[in-house]
């Protein structure tokens, strides 16, 4: 007999569950189970004296075990969940829980310790639901635009961009490092000719940040694109894909969302709305009597990124803003500039948290070779340099941070949104 | 003006294209130019004294660098590159290609050193094509499944599995490890309720293999599923799976792999033969006089390996064959075994290589802890053991190297067939 998800079970029939058993009332003359799976609960009403057989099995169950039950499901108006139960004939325990460790309201990092137990709610589950159907989305866009799909080594021989934030590893007889972007390996695939190409895979990050949104690993969706005309081509791809993954997040879970975590998932008009950094601070000095210290006037200060939630919605009605013109010190050695030394590209707010850094890329070798020079970039990015030198063509793109994206979309820090955490200090289970 | 990828020019209009000089013959009254997109190669004539301005830039111009040609497409049947050329009546360089670095037939090392380079043949471009289609087609089929996406940490607490394998690195204060498997955490994931998941995502191996199908790093295609039966509806859906990957595959580039690979891309008949490990080693022996030495009976030898694709072929007229009824020395401890010891699990030979390992997994504590006592773990496998203390449901799930698939689809070695590969003696570019 196959087994029949709790949400498609059929009244009048005989139906084969299989869940967790999430609520246990062990009376004389009757048991009452709640079983739990992935799709819904249903009540497993025992009549004892019926079944001696059962009462057996329900007498040695425990909160959270698993099971089989296989019998009739009927109508009950009496029954609060769904008004129906099953009446079971045969049971089977399948797996026995121990006292759980860990209780529902527990603090964050006792749940994460035990967080295969923590996961199993509706709300925790509904974050990796989500989280695919966002992923698969942002894919299916892509694919279906021609983009290739490409998986970038995470093991590398020089530590690239910054020495200071990367995790170092014996490698044999060397030393390797790990990825901290594809950042450098996407932009060989465009030296390569491959023209378009996405990757979804774990950067790295050995940064000791106690934030409620940096991890030392996390999962990166990074796009780039040749034979761009300017850093809007990206932007306008960014937000064509986040419109139409945002569409099928809400389309699938948008109900769910609101109940369980009280956001509304808002499909974003396009265009998304754009302003210059320096007209950023103009107004949220104008409106909201902000005031950015003159030094960090080149990039954008947390708290006036978070500002730029309010800023975007008061004066677009927009939940995105791109922020462009950002100063050149701040931006990294590879992104283009114009005749004036302006960098050619761009940050992506939502909610007032960046979510992603985009640009068009500097693929003239000399002009990449002095810009490398400046930051004083040398031997560690060699061999990124050599992929501009046998021709290369002009190109552009973004990195997106899944989880930080699935975070805002659900308005939880990101310790609660990761499969499992990675932080300074937490490196288990 | 849009760009037109070069499958799509239209003959009788002006047309934007854009690549890489292919090639280049500079003759005293005429330019003739080869340029090639991910999608094709055109064929672009100059007129010099009708267009001193393009032959200014053509005089510039070296073999691989990347060009913007505007002009109407004609036809021409002197043409041999597809009976047709562009007239372009502007020209524009945006990247100067060096003298090319390495030469198409160099050995797979130095090719390796310019992989960027050395990708850029319709050969190796079809490489990424086919592969980007074979995992987006076995994603669409396990999400149309109700299968989640998740994504495990690759930075680990304990060094799992196997000690020995493992790279080990410097993490803040103390160390960790790079995963060598989702395994685990694919498991815990059935622990956490949620029933079926899978994922891709790279996997770690610091092992010095130098075959022609390892690497220490590549990419992983994992799946677990909860309540199964027996390993057997792993192995369905495992043959499901590839049988509706490969269709797709073969329905959009099977006629270009054949040309380019010369082989034939065929999709697999379901069921697929399955045969025990004893009988394999006895039908070795009759039909092509292979003895196994009896110390290495309970595992496939390579050779062995080798043969099967005969074998399957011969016994069965298929390329696929499972294999099971290994001995449980030979296999990990978490797989489940029967009432005589036997583990329920197989491995997937494809073309005479293994692909896949999949079982049930043993999901009731007391018998998990013993099997990894007889292998002697201790404390690297606590964390993993308490997953399986608070209820967990019977599963089962298998592993699947992408690479190793792609190389298998197309008869190459693994080195050929990464997009950049990583072995004990190459960590870059």
């Amino acid at each position: 007999m196959n087994r029949n998800l709790i949400a498609n079970v059929v009244v009048g029939e005989n139906n084969k569950i299989q869940g967790f058993v999430e609520n246990l009332r062990n009376k004389r003359a009757m048991a009452f189970l709640v079983i739990r799976d992935h799709t819904g609960r249903i009540q497993v009403t025992i009549e004892k004296e019926k079944h001696p057989e059962l009462a057996a099995i329900v007498d040695q169950l425990t909160v959270e075990s698993v099971v089989t039950c296989v019998g009739p499901i009927v109508e009950n108006s009496y029954v609060k969940l769904g008004g129906k139960e099953m009446l079971p004939e045969e049971m089977e325990i399948l797996s026995i829980a121990e006292p759980l460790p860990i209780s529902k309201d527990a603090a964050i990092d006792s749940r994460l310790d035990y967080r295969w137990v923590d996961l199993r709610s509706d709300r925790n589950t509904l974050i990796f639901k989500a989280q695919t159907e966002l992923v698969a989305a942002m894919r299916g866009y892509l694919l279906d635009k021609g983009f290739m799909e490409i998986h970038t080594p995470k093991l590398i021989g020089a530590a690239s961009e910054s020495g200071s934030d990367v995790f170092e590893l014996k490698y044999f007889d060397r030393k390797a490092y790990l990825s901290q972007s594809p950042q450098f390996y996407k932009q060989m695939a465009m030296a390569s000719g491959f023209d378009r190409i996405f990757e979804v895979g774990p950067v790295f990050r050995a940064e000791k940040s106690f934030t409620n949104k940096h991890a030392t690993e996390f999962t990166g969706f990074d796009l780039e694109m040749s034979y761009i005309t300017s850093f809007r081509d990206v932007m306008d791809i960014e937000a064509e894909l986040l419109q139409a993954a945002l569409k099928n997040v809400k389309e699938k879970y948008g109900e769910q969302i609101k109940e369980l975590f009280g956001l509304e998932v808002i499909v974003p008009a396009l265009p998304f709305p754009e302003m210059k950094l320096a007209d950023v601070y103009k107004e949220l000095e104008e409106r909201y009597g902000y005031t950015c210290p003159e030094e960090e006037k080149n990039d954008l200060t947390t708290e006036a990124e978070h500002l730029c939630a309010k800023l975007s919605m008061d004066k677009f009605g927009h939940e995105f803003l791109f922020v462009t013109d950002y100063g050149p010190e701040k931006r990294a050695f590879y992104h283009m500039r114009d005749e004036n030394g302006m960098p050619l590209g761009y940050d992506l707010i939502w909610r007032g948290t960046e979510i992603t850094t985009g640009a068009q890329r500097e693929h003239r070798y000399e002009r990449l070779r002095a810009q490398a020079d400046e930051k004083g970039l040398g031997e560690d990015v060699k061999f990124y340099m050599d992929f501009f030198r046998y021709g290369c063509p002009p190109h552009g793109g973004f990195g997106l941070g899944v989880d930080r994206l699935t975070m805002l979309l659900l308005g939880i820090p990101i310790k609660e949104v990761m499969f499992l955490f990675r932080g300074p200090n937490r490196v288990s289970p």
